[in-house]
């Protein structure tokens, strides 16, 4: 970065230095990291990335990996942090298939009580942990609607919640059970794992996401859905108590400003761009851009030697 | 009715007399029925029904009938006519998949484009009609998508339209298609048959209709889509233009106030409720109602005596 780019744009927006950093590694206590941009991009690790986890994890410091992909649960993803070297435990991940079994656990799903899944494997997974009661997902892949006169497609009644997350295999059924659910079973809730318009199955193009998935229950039930994964208020307000923090004292990494930063800042988090994902400095330093992060810096790696100088102290 | 029913609820809604019904043949000649609770319930013709539409024929009006029934073109949506025993042709009926034809026949569509239909046969029928190229649709009931990493799906860029309809065969690759060439291909139009939260694919329960279909696209391209059925200007528009009749010379005929006669009343028609299907005069006489139709009557035969009246003079 040039000191003219900085002094040109929105100068209240501060790259961070030497003396930021040792500020910030002081001040927070955990880490809520956006993984695609700041961790790695596509299958490929960012350099510097394990150094500086192992470092913060060396000073006590929470870190928390957080991922709208539901299709997997926290174990099925662990996969992808493991094939890329990192070392870093299940409980870490704060995936959008846990958000939706913990945000069930928050307000004491009844144990007798269902919930009809739109969605893939790794929200099943969750909800068994959990130990909470499921039908739909998987099992309703193939099944179609075989239209007689006087045909009503039955629904159990005791379901008492619809979670919607990313589905390859979204059809007429799963549509159709879910909206009789939540339009027929008084109290049913309709709880979405995020409304990311696209998703990421593969690097060559751009996927349409679970907003596709979530726009067809809205769209028979006129419903909104509770929202659990990002930028919902609740994965926030669930990790500030499980691990017993203030907000301040938790710091959003991410490399997204309308995403990333605009949620760490509306959950009261202290917020970090990164600049090796999708945002150019350009991009941070324009007029046009009202997002600003507390600040800023090139990768996760520049806190390093911060880290370690902390360590040493 | 009972009159202290009527001079209890909204006075200035009136039951139609023998003056007004006359009134009203004098003044309009053309007539749009909504279907349901007008013509048919369900699977049975409503009383008198045949003869009315007779005797208006006979007086000369013209007579549409309207459904946001896209899965059939009209002539598909004949045989429900004749099979009720009404003599009608193809071209009265005036179907959301007609619809989606003509808005794109009224906006000059190049020869050279192609419409992605997600959808059923109807409108794929009513496309070839105006000699419109078309892909997608039933050809894409079975299709997957097969992930292996690297993987695109590859995507028409002549396709300048899609249209989205009732689709009992949705999947994953017509909502990944729709949402590529919406997003990807400069100018595409995005246009919906309607926003129909249900549908009535069998008498015994309610089904997921189109709003499913278009959410689904919606909540992956963040775009709006443009309606052409019910309730949307486009439909009126078309019909005052091709049968060239002001917009009061139409009357609008249904039984549900905040669709059919909230319609009507937006496009300036004249507008007639019956009691023939889900609205009750009690409903229609609350103080909490603020749908006020020109007129109304029991059921469409009531015109009837009018309509006879005024051929033999």
């Amino acid at each position: 970065m040039s000191c003219r780019a900085a002094s040109n744009g929105a100068s209240h927006v501060k790259k961070a230095d030497k003396e930021d950093k040792a500020k910030l590694l002081d001040k927070v206590d955990a880490f809520i990291f956006d993984c695609d941009g700041v961790i790695w991009r596509g299958d490929s690790l960012i350099d510097g990335v394990p150094e500086t986890l192992d470092a913060l994890r060396a000073m006590g410091k929470k870190l928390i990996f957080v991922t709208n992909n539901s299709t997997k649960s926290r174990k099925g993803y662990l996969g992808k942090f493991t094939g890329l070297g990192l070392n870093i435990s299940a409980e870490e991940i704060y995936s959008s298939s846990y958000a939706a079994a913990a945000y069930l656990d928050s307000i004491d799903f009844p144990k007798d009580k269902k919930v009809y899944v739109v969605g893939e494997v790794g929200i099943i997974e969750e909800l068994e942990l959990k130990g909470i009661q499921h039908l739909g997902g998987p099992e309703d892949v193939d099944k179609k609607i075989e239209l007689k006169p006087g045909f009503a497609l039955p629904h159990d009644e005791s379901v008492g919640a619809v979670v919607v997350g990313f589905d390859r295999h979204i059809n007429y059924h799963k549509i159709q059970y879910a909206t009789l659910c939540i339009s027929e079973n008084p109290g049913c809730h309709f709880i979405a794992t995020n409304l990311d318009a696209k998703t990421h199955l593969t690097d060559a193009q751009e996927w349409a996401g679970n907003g596709s998935m979530v726009g067809a229950i809205k769209g028979s039930t006129k419903r909104e859905p509770t929202v659990v994964g990002k930028p919902a208020e609740f994965m926030l307000a669930n990790i500030a108590e499980t691990f017993g923090l203030r907000r301040n004292q938790i710091c959003m990494v991410g490399d997204r400003l309308d995403t990333d930063i605009l949620f760490g800042q509306h959950g009261g988090l202290t917020t970090m761009l990164v600049l090796s994902g999708v945002t150019t400095e350009q991009a941070l330093l324009s007029p046009d851009n009202t997002i600003h992060p507390d600040l800023y810096t090139d990768q996760l790696s520049d806190l390093l030697e911060a880290a370690k100088a902390s360590v040493a102290a």
